[in-house]
């Protein structure tokens, strides 16, 4: 008996996900192979995406791979554009909670997986699958997020990951597809390890594997080279609802488009690229290049909106809440109760996170030059050092003598004064 | 009977501690007052800093400064280069830190005041005087900082802060000055606010306090404006050695030379600039503007070579001691049990924070490139998808279990499986 | 002209409260003033509390409380009974908050202040008064309550706080209030501060301001001494909806119902004491006696059935919550930006908290001896060292190898280990 | 060839271990075995404390575990007995640390495992062994304690764990030793799983793993119970210097001595049991029973020091430390760098917490009812409500003025209030 009956895959057309069906079928002894190809905008360049047949050719592409999960062998193939659901599910949420993973990873990749894991739950319930499955290997955060997603929607199914077992090299890979009749295209093949979707790209392995190296200029596809971006700067103005980007430039916009446009805007700028080190669930550091120009200007602008319109304390308390929501979300527990909480605690803080900031673009940099809320509590007449200083001057003194009134007592208790 | 007999004043040249000193003596009775000019810095520009006679006129300055308190009535004037003090004693301790309020700021005038408050105690404990005096008025943080401090220090000390207190417009008081035979020069009004040390300048007021505002070119001096930034990268290698900065470019350096060049090298390429709405600690918010070119670069380099150097929970973990290391320092409090506590942890952590950290200086940016470090955690062997990889994959599937069984659980239960 | 109009005064029929009236009249230029007594259980013991007449003795005192106001020259004396909503909206949350200030002190006083704060407002926008006022002193923490909740809630009104200004002693404010015909009831006077209601009280100064002075058996009035107590235990079990304690023993009861029967059940055996140092927020130390039996045993039940039935990380990680909750409580903040951030992210994790918890009282101490939910967590069946065993018990050594990786790392970098 | 050639194991005399012996050389061809029995106060109950014969029966059972080892094929066996060391490095930092894991359970089991791995590290390089071992299962807690400790202090030493992998029962256990002319005694089975030292012991499993079952007396040996614990309070008073116990009533005492004797004084008022739900570092809750008499007193203790001792901030900032403290010690990160800088903040705050705690010991409570310190930051004239008062009470209103603020213009910003 297999380790499962009937298991959707987690399908993307490739190499490793391609050979899981005849894999799946021939050594786990799974009897049906339903393939299961997301949508999330992935494939787009800042140079294909200023062209008119983007959409056409995204078309083009997604129906290639449902034929090709056939000719593998799939019982199905389904494909589902999720791109909306996507921005506004989990783009958006992580805009309001400014998650960046150890301050500074936007978590593009990481916010897919578990809409990918929400979906082929949906397909396993829907045909009565007992299993799921997906190419990802033993080493990497996506496993994770695959795995415990899937227990957390549904206990009862069964994961499958042949890439994690297989134990088998590039090479001989194929050779096992091609015992199946499978064909690969000859690729120039590319050192690097590639994701992408609507929101960036991740960029690991090969050369970059050496932290002194420096990334090349040919690993960048949405952004352009500072050397290259334009000479004059351009402005952008956000506005928020409620912490929720809603419009560019004073056009109300749908999420997706809003996101696509400022991925260009932001990414023939140069903005959005990012170099690291980072630590991965599974216990080990690993250098990440990541390209997230649209994402960055948006978490940047959330930014400065709050710090109009948040109190100091929500402010602080809120950072830490950020940095657990981010790891969170970068270790696969994007459906577990901790979650819930933080999003409830998110939520309530961002109900006045409404207005508008605006930022230069410009040779790399994204720099919020002006923020405007109906919610300020910036209040100029506070703040003021002209006459119209409506602040409490006196009130300073008692202030400090009650705020500085430990510190008196520790030191005259440690000098022994009286 | 005056509120003091015998007063230290930090002082700075300017009309406010120059009106200070008959006023001390004059409304509130002391007897004698000796100032006390504290030389952190201030007063360089970058297009002065590439000048040879930077030194020279440096000391004429200070000169100027220590002949003026001795017209304006003090009994002593003192001068005094701490410079390397100041480097040495706080700005290493805050890079070790990465210390960055609200994120952003990487306080280069809050960490001068507790330095000038304990010089300003140590004289009068010199001086035999019973008080110090400060210039500061009732709602920014500077006042804090030199009362808490000075609590903190010696909790016998009466401080006077006359500023605070006289409610007297600009023009009242070079008018109160002049009764006392004060003269002032003539000086093109600034509307800005503006304090400067060897770490950088803080800038506000004046148009400044509308928010929508974009900082004008005009206000910047020690970074170039992108524009004018030069068309070629530039590159630059820092060395720490325990977490602290010790070498440019493969020299040596000693600190202050080091923060001095890098103030030049990354200023000339327009890095370090911050504009931000922040919380002061008497509760109003207040929109900045930061130059802090050095200062930048160092704590950019040093967290890079952090992320290659600390534990992920470390790493995790310093991120809440930093935020709360940067608030105590903003706030006043960097004599005070929590923030010696908090120093404690954090040198412990840097034994092994030792390596290189290469930057490319480019039109505004600051970029970490390549870090590299002989107590580095990152292991390619670990890391790497080749062959040589050493991680033990079965163990990958055995964790999951583990890390996902809360939420498997959970889910089971709210499902009401078995 | 006066400080205010009309003016809406916190009354308690005590002293400085009945002198505020004709002070706030004769020195403030008060026209008229309004006297609000809450009553929110005060004035309970453990003697009377089994006693049938206790609701009629406390409906004659607010009555005399009602008539004093008048007499003393209030224009309308009002008496509201709040206790449904102290407990429904005040003490019910702060259950679920385990709201422990500084790990010890239920805020059993410092909940009710928002409330009475929450009724002055809702009083004076009423009958159109443009103060409010309240007979705390300048040294405690109640006066921060009750300004900053009416702040928050109204920031138009005028708060009046006479007793923080007008420097009487005792004897000197019932001499001014002689002066007005007012007269005192020769009462043997107690050198202790209490404050009291349906939650417990609060005891303070006197010979308690010396922390090595063990506090005598008669300050105590809600629980028996240990001494006294019962010599069997007795068992109670609380049973919970969501967080909320519904019943006891079995019966459904109205919260209010609940609390009073909690507190004589535990006050009889002698649980609910603390005594402790505490951190005021102006500042200072002081050492405080409080009596909490039913609300301290409702805590503690709360939290044995969150331990199984909430997650490892949104238990560990509620804990810093709840430590936040209980410091903006204490410190006044219950109207705030971030109080209701919290709230929202506490609500989220009580969804599951059902179930019910047998506690065993006896000799001072309150036991968890048992918890059940049909939410719970706990699973015998991967807990259990017998057969029936499902843990994966192969999971353990991956687990650990990623677990302890980053450690081994560590060690073989710091030993130059290849 | 084997898993490892020469391998010291930690043996504790029980079945368990005893079958290791023949096991690791049989199955996993380890060629010679060292046994390890360390003596960290086990086996003492508080009926024989009491003998005076105490430590002659001690070194008796400790020479028959080391005989029984060479019995079942040992090369060498070793006993060691590090009682002093053990409190001294381990318990001693613990409770500077106030470490309650989950707010509760003060770790006296998990605080002995990094120790007993510390020495079979040492004994392994001394006698040139390339593998250390341990009895432990796969589903607790001490597994991990051990390996990870293992791994942290020598990396390239092999950890064997057989009782994780031979999947055999207690009977089938016994029945393999037998097969290897072992002999065990017949005992009356117990239900439980039971673990104890000099700081206490640990009881799980059989009847408490229904988490309504209210724990027998009879699992209890330390501690008196309620019923039977004396009717007449004792008091007991705790010295400390910088954070330490050193005295007991007066008397100085070595911390071994201390922690015996003070075992002795609250086990027979029946303090120090502990029954709690708790969440196992593998993913599973447990239902644990512990009796720590002297441990949890001390802790009391030194908790109430520091509530005299420490300034706000540090205490409610180390709170925090704390909970991450405990957990790092359940969890098995004893030696680790995010250990080794919490234990440097730790000790930085103790400088001062110096001074005495008395405690009344009464029917299973330890109230702590009186503490004093020579730097006690508890200020009686700030703190008093008598004419000695020395806090500046026109200070309140500026203070509460600046803490509120922002609230304030919040609830003004809300309002659309000018």
């Amino acid at each position: 008996m297999g380790r499962a009956q009937k298991v959707v895959l987690a399908y993307s057309g490739g190499v490793d996900t391609t050979v899981c069906i005849p894999y799946l079928r021939q050594e786990w002894g799974v009897e049906e192979v339903i393939t299961l190809a997301v949508d999330v905008g992935q494939g787009v360049s800042l140079a294909t995406a200023e062209l008119a047949e983007t959409e056409t050719r995204r078309q083009q592409e997604l129906e290639a791979i449902r034929t090709k999960a056939l000719a593998a062998g799939a019982t199905v193939s389904l494909v589902k554009d999720v791109r909306a659901e996507f921005v506004r599910d989990y783009a958006l949420p992580a805009i309001q909670a400014n998650a960046l993973y150890e301050g500074r990873y936007p978590l593009s990749t990481a916010l897919a997986r578990p809409l990918i894991a929400q979906l082929l739950v949906a397909v396993a319930e829907e045909y009565g699958a007992d299993g799921v499955a997906h190419g990802c290997t033993g080493k990497g955060n996506d496993q994770v997020r695959f795995d415990v997603s899937i227990a957390a929607l549904n206990p009862q199914l069964k994961v499958l990951a042949p890439a994690r077992e297989w134990g088998m090299s590039r090479e001989q890979t194929m050779a096992y597809g091609e015992r199946f009749g499978l064909t690969f295209p000859v690729k120039k093949s590319s050192p690097y390890s590639i994701d992408s979707n609507l929101l960036g790209q991740s960029i690991e392995a090969g050369p970059l594997e050496d932290p002194w190296f420096e990334p090349p200029e040919e690993i960048y596809t949405l952004t352009q080279s500072v050397t290259q971006a334009p000479d004059q700067p351009e402005y952008v103005t956000v506005e928020f609802r409620q912490g929720q980007p809603v419009g560019l430039n004073g056009e109300n916009l749908a999420a997706v488009t809003l996101v696509e446009q400022l991925n260009v805007l932001a990414g023939r700028h140069g903005v959005g690229r990012i170099d690291m080190i980072e630590n991965r669930l599974v216990g080990i550091k690993s250098r990440e290049i990541y390209e997230v120009p649209g994402l960055l200007v948006l978490i940047t602008a959330h930014q400065a909106l709050e710090s109009m319109t948040l109190t100091r304390d929500v402010s602080h308390y809120k950072r830490g809440i950020e940095e657990t929501y981010a790891q969170l979300v970068y270790n696969g527990l994007w459906f577990s109760p901790l979650k819930a909480a933080l999003d409830a605690f998110i939520q309530q803080t961002q109900e006045r996170v409404t207005g508008s900031v605006r930022l230069r673009l410009f040779k790399g940099t994204a720099v919020v030059v002006g923020r405007q809320s109906p919610d300020s509590l910036y209040d100029p007449n506070l703040a003021t050092y002209t006459e119209a200083d409506q602040f409490d001057h006196r009130a300073a003194e008692g202030f400090i003598y009650v705020w500085g009134l430990p510190v008196r007592v520790w030191s005259q208790v440690g000098q022994r004064l009286p």
